[in-house]
């Protein structure tokens, strides 16, 4: 696999040379597949690409081009298309274009493209002048975004580092292919990427090797491990391997969050099938104990994971036969003979298992609780923090600017935290960005 | 584990022989555990029993006791236990006598019981007169069931084999422990038994081991592989052995049928994780194939397993993730973007895949449909059978004699087949047992 991105980025190079020389620019489309010119590969860089285009379905395939290191710039392309599967007559083209912007958008306030633009025939989108206006409106609203933001660091309250077996490679890109596409299996888990894409935490991607070999980052706060037993998100057969399943124990034990989601660190061994068992609390029964009592079912009445849900729970596909181990795991939700949401202390560190975390912004805000609670730093998320979860904070400290988001299609009035913690109630239009001085 | 058994059974021996020396009779009473005496072990008929006495909690604990080989008679407990957390003012005892007389009785139809009674104290049982005479009624009619078919082989229409690990040795037993306590991991796999345990079809239980040695028997028309993936009664690693699941394979392309329940024949391996894959027509994504395209979706609008379903589909836990092969694989039920229920021809023989089969008289309908339709003689269902799932038919052909029995507590009118395929309509009131001539 290494050859062959060596190989594709060699050959490559030499065709944007020729481009070079004819005194144009090189800009790849980052479509489906790119064997070897991956962006985020070793050898991405000595292509010498002058920029990266993509397709923008949501926060996450933003920030999987806005991230992209060693290009001039980077470029956006929005939906929807200008076809006639969306732009015909008794069908309104915003709708698409809106929910778009609006899932996008909080992903560019942590690291802005460069450039965005939409695709397809413009004769089409020139019959529907109210898309055209509401266009001219969002680019206005993304050159006042950039013009603000670029180049400056938001504000980040964790790092929050994503574990499993590709790493850096697949920044942004676990649990898909063909960009967002959604699929069963993975929608439960995308979500966390999602997520994590227009949130006020610093994200990395680590993989198995990279901490074997170097171990973890001493500044992460929280490492999140999710997907289902066997696959390369989850981890497979690498947790056979008792030097990554000490350390990450030994980490977690020392002061770690970790956050598990579906089948995390999960292959059976050593009578466990969750090898970070004893870390989260939580095991999953396969058949193998069934007469063994499951004693702790009770869920807690409160908890500050749920403190601002006003929804019932949704884990998506879920994960079936999950049970606490001991009476110190915090049960958060208990249904079906089954544990979905519970948090364990463990040594100085504290983990947080879910089910799964399907598509809303009140899962968002489950996973950001989920992180600050995992990370022991509770109380630090009330600082650039909008109680509404349909309403989010973006802080810029050193150019002495915050953002607060409304995300979604409704006025939502919200109390909004500043640095310090004071706070102000705040109500903003639907979809509104509104910009306040420190 | 089997000098375990040799052990225990020569000990039991000993004591049995201190009984018979007192003159007295030895009886066993089968509890949860036995160390040793397992009555389908080998060493069983050695401890020289004379009888052995069990909880009966429905059919397929029925059958657990009055199979057993090797012992003079059999006797079954019923419930409720007279205990006071039912026999208490207010409470009426009969429902749950009713439900497990009605349950146990068309077990008891294929092979009855010598002996039936009831545990606890009788000054509780005392105080409620309409038990007692429910009771009264009940002896009744088993006792008149005993006199007639006592030593007369039922007609049976197909034989089956059930295949696991276990075979023989845990007859009626698989998915049980502590008799027929509900376990959420295999509600879904149970009813098989259940459902078989007053069907009119001879059963068998067979293990991986035996059909290696000495092959599939020349009799059986039909075999059930059900379970999840990993346990004893999936089979687990065993389908990592070529020669098994060629052995099976072959026997299937020959003309034998097959029905697979969860994850039959499951283990990754070879490209595949059911290792049958080919024969059933249908396999489960793991996460590994996603962007494969899933082409065969559509149910077919009729089938010959569900001719005479009226109530939605319960698959139970049921099964995530299986798809269709091919288009010859003939879809019965998708849903939520999965096969539940499908069938496959495979050379001459067929197959059957259910996602879960729990509790349910359509369901054990559902299930003697698939076993006609894998063993290729969809016809010869209708002899000895009632339309209404609610009923069943048991012929005693050599005593010139059949029973059509109403397992529901509502009056039934159903059509009735006989040996010949000729129909006749009768109507039976709750519960009732209606004995006819040839």
């Amino acid at each position: 696999m290494d050859f062959i991105q060596w190989f594709v980025a060699e050959k490559a190079a030499e065709l944007v040379a020729l481009v070079h020389e004819a005194g144009k620019e090189a800009m790849m489309f980052l479509g489906d597949n790119w064997i070897g010119t991956e962006p985020y590969g070793p050898y991405f860089e000595s292509i010498g690409l002058d920029a990266v285009v993509g397709s923008v379905g949501g926060g996450a395939t933003l920030r999987l081009i806005s991230d992209i290191p060693g290009v001039r710039y980077t470029e956006g392309r929005f939906l929807p298309c200008f076809f006639p599967d969306t732009f015909y007559e008794g069908n309104d083209p915003c709708i698409e274009a809106r929910e778009n912007w609006l899932s996008a958008r909080r992903a560019l306030m942590r690291k802005p493209l460069d450039r965005i633009g939409y695709g397809g025939y413009l004769s089409l989108a020139y019959q529907f002048p109210e898309f055209t206006d509401y266009i001219e409106k969002l680019t206005d609203e993304f050159r006042d975004i950039y013009d603000k933001i670029h180049g400056r660091k938001p504000y980040c309250g964790l790092k929050v580092a994503v574990l499993n077996c590709w790493g850096r490679l697949r920044s942004w890109q676990a649990y898909m292919v063909a960009h967002a596409l959604w699929y069963k299996q993975t929608y439960s888990y995308f979500w966390m990427l999602e997520a994590l894409s227009g949130m006020s935490v610093d994200v990395c991607f680590l993989s198995f090797d990279e901490i074997l070999s170097s171990g973890i980052p001493k500044d992460v706060d929280v490492i999140i491990n999710a997907g289902d037993a066997g696959t390369a998100y989850s981890g497979g057969s690498c947790w056979e391997d008792e030097k990554l399943v000490s350390l990450v124990r030994r980490w977690g034990h020392e002061g770690g969050g970790l956050v598990g989601i579906g089948e995390p660190a999960a292959v059976h061994k050593n009578g466990r099938f969750f090898q970070l068992a004893d870390v989260f609390g939580v095991e999953k029964e396969l058949g193998f104990t069934l007469s063994t009592d499951k004693y702790f079912t009770k869920p807690l009445e409160q908890h500050y994971l749920t403190q601002d849900r006003t929804v019932p729970f949704d884990f998506g596909e879920g994960m079936k036969n999950i049970y606490a181990l001991g009476e110190d795991t915090e049960i958060v939700e208990y249904s079906d003979y089954e544990v979905h949401l519970a948090v364990h202390p463990y040594g100085k560190g504290k983990s947080v298992y879910m089910a799964g975390l399907p598509y809303s912004c009140e899962n968002t805000r489950l996973l950001l609780r989920s992180l600050y609670c995992a990370a022991r730093q509770e109380e630090k998320l009330y600082r650039w923090y909008a109680d509404d979860p349909q309403c989010e904070v973006h802080a810029y400290p050193k150019a002495g600017i915050y953002a607060v988001l409304n995300n979604s299609g409704e006025e939502r009035s919200t109390t909004v935290y500043d640095g310090l913690g004071r706070t102000e109630q705040i109500t903003l239009e639907a979809g509104a960005i509104r910009w306040k001085t420190i």
